[in-house]
This record gives structure tokens, C-alpha cells and sequence, in this order.
């Protein structure tokens, strides 16, 4: 079988590694002091085994490359008292026959339940629904599922990979669904690269579901694709790359604006790169009240729509000239040189996982704040965005829906973070009663 | 809200009636002679909540209407040391909220199982397939997902009632799916009625999906949907009321000929009704080896179907005239008169819930065997059909495949019953590995 290892296909590699440690004093500060000195990353460390004076212990490591690993291997080697059992790939491991499925929310255990749940009973229901359809909302799984549809163009920032390869994706958006919020996220790829195949396809069965979250479709397309599935359909629809992303952005703005006093909508917003997620951030901090928006790319079509949106066009050294506070998301990495910084500037610099300009440099440079991408996960904006519509029974998410989600993320953002935990279940909560009270008080 | 209730839809209604009895000798005995007494045909009796000195006793009942429903709340008031608590529908209660959702297969309890589930992990798997497709086989839940179509054009025997309101249909089928062989369905409703439109809708899809079953479409539509995706797609795509129907058929003859000594082969066959579950039995008796088949409809579209099958077309009686087994598929009460029935014929008369003619009139009027349709349940094929053709990887249903079910099921049935029982998971597990072996041996 083809596996990563052979493919060398990972940029980083993590590894869990199972390892016979003598269970004694200083054996494992031996084995942790050589992997660091061979500078791989030490994440958590479980104990998988017990022996009568051993312990086998699984050690998760972050490694550069299929070498490093070979040389930290060769490394604990030759440390007495320390054996490594196995290597395993934990991220191979978990996607495994897939990470989702379809799961019955009834037990099948005798014929008077298989009479309920499939014929004859089931034909009592369906009459319910044909006089009435609103009555497939107290009666099918439709009202709590959502379709997560991608034709594969732009997937994470690997680009054009088709929707197959993308399923990986698409299935970790509907574990993160039904972990967060319980919502059923159902993927479904589109072999097309056309517009209007994606929009007929989508509205041909858009019927199944509650809502539509667009995926890692690429610009401009994008733009075209979710306005008309939105004037054409009578449900929720969301392009996750452009609005979820947005809401985030918004959310940790709002909370920088907190903590160093900053009158956001008063501010001069500069936008790098204006593709599906600079353009969903423009629109929504339009929509919030900002006044002044001056933005650069290098596609004509993008600067096009951004004046329209009624952003000023500008280049990379005039956007830093003029704006107070600066959003990057450019997939350049040091883009940004030390020099375009102004004094008291806030820098978001968002490509991902190397920023436009590190942080600590931009800081350095005379930054007033500045972050870099790595805590912006639209994760933590779409589960609470559809669960809130869904809930309210929404048929669209409209800015306000999406204000109110960024509120909610700066209101539940703990001590001095930018956002809350991705994990805070809490979190998404008031996201989502958030969106719900905006759709239904407006 | 609008209830079952209000509508007056059920034909027959299902009832859980929560009854307090005293909990001494013979009170129990006067609850159910009361019910027996006003016709209520009493199911499952169980123990809701014991008390001081009485019990309350959970009551299922089938009743004809909402009216005799009250004579039986009317006759059970005046039983003295009985008291009915309260009256649910346990078939809207069980379809309350959907009968499936999505379930993640992984756990999010911590930030490095974020990592592994999405972003940056998931990265790593998306490549892999990016190189090699043949990997989403092993990484993604694609090949144990089953796409449940229909556009709700023939749902049970309801007719055209839309794809809405056949969801809880489809929701069943995935509740039996899940719960009998692991499988993943994944419910489309497909808003139209035109060939073109649902294919392509499929077409565009498909990637999403191992297998695709087609479900209630009505004939004769269902035809050229069925074959002009096959031809296309490179998945199993399955009609279930051709080819699961015609399985569970063939099956149950198998085992009429095996116990009354008859070579199905060398029967003539007459056919009533050619719609999509006559002429898939019909197809299915012809590659099992079936060499005079004779048949009628009132369509002249179906006798030229059949024809082309090389059917012999005919009229009712002539049909009864002539065939050694007739299996009639009309959804006509009555149908056959007895004066029809030739000494010594074999009849399944499959119409629901009332065949074309009663078993026992059948045989009195001279038939030797005679069934109706209440056992032939194409939920005994289908799921072990798909099961099978995804563990073999196969990209289409072969009729080999289909005797091979129809055997299997023949196989597992016990004693003097028509077939197994549709919640034995051995024969369905039977159904599966019967398939899968037929796949890679032909």
C-alpha cells in the first residue's frame, strides 16, 4: 500500500512513537533530554503500558522530515534502558475507514419498532408531510443537517485538488458539527468546476437540508456561486472561507479594540489580499461601520469588486502608509517588510502557517499589536453560525447574524487570548443563541 | 401544530395506551377481554411504573380509526380498578426530530486531536489522495456510503408525493442500513420528475458516494435512470424496487420449489402487473434460467419492455390460463377471481396490504401453494446487496450477484417459514458475503 512515509508527503511529520522506558528515576528525563536535543517536539505522553520495571510509554512527536525522525530513531538507540517499540502516524491513524457516519437515532430490536420506523408506520408520517410540508421540520432529520458542499478548488491552502481529495476536509467540518453543536453535516463533492453546475446541482437537492455550507471553493466563483444559491433557495447559505472567517476576524478585532482602546469602526482598515477570506472580512467590517477601507491584491476582478464594496484600491506600501489597522491574507509569506510598518499600527497577519510578516518583527518595527494566523480558525465561528440559523429558523445569515456571532466570540474570550478555545462548548453555545436572537429580533 | 390526529390520515392506527390496573389477580384479564371484546388487537404489553397496590402497564394496540379508538377509551372507562393514563403514537413519537444524523467516529476531547481530525493534520491525508486516489478507499468514509435517492415519485404506495415527504422513507431505509450491516446512507431527495435532471443531479454528486440506491422512482422513468447512470458511473447504482424486490421473489420461490419438489427453470412463469417490481422479477427469472415467461399489463409501454425481455404479452386470464407459478404485482384487491385459478398452480399475490388474491381462497379454489406480499420485504435483500458490493469493491450489480442474494436468503430461511427474518443479522451478513463472492468469482 502507498502510504505518506512513501509519498514524503508531509512538510511535518508527527509521529507517535511507543517507547520501553526503564521504570526508574532519570530514564525518562533521558529519553525526553536526547529527542529535544535532536530538536524534536515533545506533545503529549501517555503511559500505554505497565511492566513489572518498565513502562511503556506513547510519546507524541512533531518532526521536520522522514530524516529527523530517522535521526531522532537512531538517536534513542543508543540511550541504555530505552527501547522504541513502534511509530505509528496518529493522523493516519484517525482518518482510517473515515471519520464519519451516517448513525440511527432509533434501535431496530423488534418488528413492532421496524414497523414504526419503515413500513407500514412510516406511511402515516409521509401523508403528514405531503398536507402539510412545514411538517418535515417535527419529523425528519432535514431542520438539523446540513449539506458541506466543495467542488474541490481551494482546499486549505493546497489549492486546486479536486472534491475526492478534499472529502478529508469536509468530513473534519462535519466531526467539528457534530461535536460542537450536534448538528448532522452531511458532505457532498461536485465533480464541476462550473458555476452553474455547482449552483443547479446544489439546488437540485437542496431539499434534503436545513442549510448549505459552501467549502473551500475558490474565487471568484465563490461570490457568484453563494448569491445564487442564496436568492434561489429559501435556506440558510454560507460560504465558510468568506463569512466564518470573517466573524473570527471580527471577533478577535473587537477584542484587540478592548484591550488597547481602539474605536474600530472609527479606524482606517487596510486589506491584503482581497480573495474569498479579505473580501468576506472588507464586507463585514463595511457592514460593522467601518468608514475607511483601503485594500491591494494583484487580480484586477478583486480590486474591481472591493471598490464596488466602496474600498479604496491602493498597493502593498500604500495600504501600510494609510491604515491604522492592517489585515493580511495573502498566502505570501514576509510580505510585509519591517520597514512598511507605521508606529502604533495593529498588524493581523493571517497566511497560514507563515504570516505576511512574523509578529514579534512586525512589534519590533513599531507595531502597536500584532498577531499572526494561527489562532483564526473559522472553527470556531460556523458551528455556532448554523446551529443559531438553524435554531431560528432562518432563511438566510445576514450581517447582523454575523455581527452578533463576532460579539459573541470577543465576549467569551478568556484573560488576555485572542479567542476562546476552539474546544468550549460554551463558546459555541452563545454563538449560536447569539445568531438565533439576531435573525428573530431583526 | 397539525397532528396525524386532526388530518384523520392513518388508515390504521398504531396506539400506546399508559393504563393503571390494580395490581391483584383477574384485572389485567378484564382489561384485555375489554379491548378484545371492541375489536382492539392488543401487541406488546410492558411495565411502565409499579405502584403501592397497582401497576401501569404500557399497552400497544392496532386500531381500524380514530373512532374505534374512542370505543375502546369509551368501554375501558367503565371497567371498574382500571384507568387509562394517557394515548401516544409511537410512530410520530419514534420520527420526532428524524430517525438518523451525522456521527463523528473520532472524539474532539483535546487540542492535538483538533489537530489530527483538521487543519494543519488533515493536510497530509488530503495530498495522499490528491496522488492516489485509490487512497480515499482507505481515508475517507466514501466507500461505506450509500446515496438513498429518489425524487418521490412513487413512495411505498403512496404515489407521487414528492421527495419531502418520502424522507422518513429514506430515513428508514438508512435506519436499516445502519443497523443491520454498518452501512453508511446518506438520504437525496432530488426536486424533479425529469430523467435528465436526476441523472445528472447523481452524475454530479456521485464521487461522494460507494454506491448509489435508487428508491421509489416511479416506472417508467426508473428504467433509463437506473441504466443511464450504471453506464456512467463506475459505483454500484441499484433501483430497490426492481432488483431488491426480485431478489427477496426469487428467494422466497426457491424455497416453494425446494419444499413442494418443483425445477423453477422448467416452470412457466406468468407475470401480472409489469411495473418496476414485475418486470425486475421478471428480469431476474430469466437470467435464473427462466425459459417461458408470460405476462400482462395495462400499459402497452410494459408488454413492450417485457416483450423485448423475451416475455411472452398476454391478458389476466390468459396469463392464469396458462403459468405454473404466477407472481402478480398490481396493487389491486381482488384481481384474480378464484374462478381463474388453475389445479395445482403456485401464486404469490404480493399487492399491499391486500393482494390480488387471499392465500387461502387461492388454495381452496385449487392453487397448491399460495402467499401474499406481507413477507416479501425487499428490506431482506437490500441491505446485504450493497454490503456485499462495497466489501468487494465492485463497480456494478450483476444478476449473478442478485441469484447469489436470492440464494443466500433461500439458504437462511428456517423451519416452514417463506423467509428469514428481516432483523437477523446472519442473514443479512449471508446476503453480504453470498454477493461479495459472486463479484470476484465472475
Amino acid at each position: 500500500m502507498v502510504t505518506a512515509q512513501s509519498l514524503k508527503i508531509p512538510p511535518k511529520l508527527i509521529r507517535i512513537l511507543k517507547i520501553r522506558v526503564t521504570d526508574k528515576p532519570g530514564y525518562l528525563g533521558k529519553m525526553a533530554t536526547t529527542i529535544g536535543e535532536l530538536g524534536g517536539n515533545i506533545g503529549e505522553i501517555s503511559i500505554a503500558n505497565q511492566g513489572p520495571d518498565y513502562l511503556t510509554r506513547e510519546v507524541s512527536l512533531q518532526l521536520k522530515d522522514e530524516k529527523h525522525l530517522s535521526d531522532v530513531l537512531e538517536g534513542l538507540a543508543h540511550v541504555e534502558g530505552i527501547e522504541v517499540e513502534s511509530v505509528t502516524d496518529p493522523v493516519q491513524a484517525v482518518h482510517e475507514g473515515g471519520k464519519i457516519g451516517m448513525k440511527s437515532r432509533v434501535r431496530l430490536d423488534s418488528l413492532a419498532a421496524m414497523g414504526r420506523v419503515y413500513t407500514p408506520g412510516v406511511a402515516q408520517i409521509c401523508r403528514l408531510i405531503e398536507r402539510d410540508s412545514s411538517m418535515s421540520r417535527h419529523y425528519t432529520s432535514i431542520p438539523n443537517t446540513v449539506a458541506v458542499v466543495t467542488n474541490g478548488t481551494a482546499i486549505l491552502g493546497l489549492g486546486n485538488i479536486g472534491p475526492v481529495a478534499g472529502m478529508p476536509v469536509m468530513e473534519g467540518k462535519a466531526v467539528i458539527f457534530e461535536q460542537m453543536v450536534g448538528i448532522s453535516a452531511i458532505p457532498i463533492l461536485i465533480e464541476s468546476t462550473e458555476t452553474n453546475v455547482v449552483v443547479q446541482t446544489v439546488k437540485n437537492i437542496a431539499s434534503t437540508f436545513g442549510a448549505i455550507q459552501l467549502e473551500d471553493i475558490a474565487a471568484p466563483q465563490c461570490f457568484e456561486i453563494e448569491q445564487q444559491l442564496q436568492n434561489d433557495l429559501n435556506i440558510p447559505v454560507l460560504h465558510d472561507d468568506q463569512h466564518a472567517t470573517a466573524v473570527v476576524v471580527l471577533g478577535v478585532l473587537l477584542t484587540i479594540a478592548k484591550r488597547i482602546d481602539l474605536k474600530l469602526s472609527a479606524c482606517r482598515v487596510g486589506v491584503i489580499g482581497l480573495g474569498a477570506a479579505g473580501f468576506g472580512i472588507s464586507r463585514l467590517l463595511r457592514a460593522f461601520g467601518v468608514k475607511e477601507l483601503v485594500g491591494t491584491d494583484i487580480r484586477p476582478d478583486a480590486i474591481k469588486r472591493f471598490e464596488v464594496l466602496g474600498g479604496r484600491a491602493s498597493d502593498l506600501q500604500g495600504v501600510m502608509g494609510l491604515a491604522d489597522v492592517v489585515i493580511a491574507t495573502t498566502g505570501v509569506p514576509g510580505l510585509i517588510k519591517p520597514e512598511y510598518v507605521r508606529r502604533g499600527q495593529t498588524i493581523l497577519a493571517l497566511s497560514n502557517p507563515d504570516p505576511e510578516i512574523d509578529p514579534d518583527l512586525a512589534k519590533a518595527s513599531g507595531a502597536r499589536f500584532a498577531a499572526d494566523g494561527r489562532t483564526i480558525n473559522n472553527a470556531l465561528a460556523f458551528p455556532g453560525l448554523f446551529k443559531g440559523a438553524l435554531t431560528a429558523g432562518a432563511t438566510r445569515f445576514t450581517e447582523v447574524m454575523q455581527i452578533a456571532a463576532a460579539v459573541a466570540i470577543a465576549g467569551q474570550t478568556k484573560a488576555d487570548n485572542l479567542v476562546p478555545s476552539i474546544l468550549d462548548p460554551e463558546a459555541h453555545a452563545a454563538v449560536a443563541s447569539a445568531v438565533a436572537f439576531a435573525w428573530k429580533s431583526s
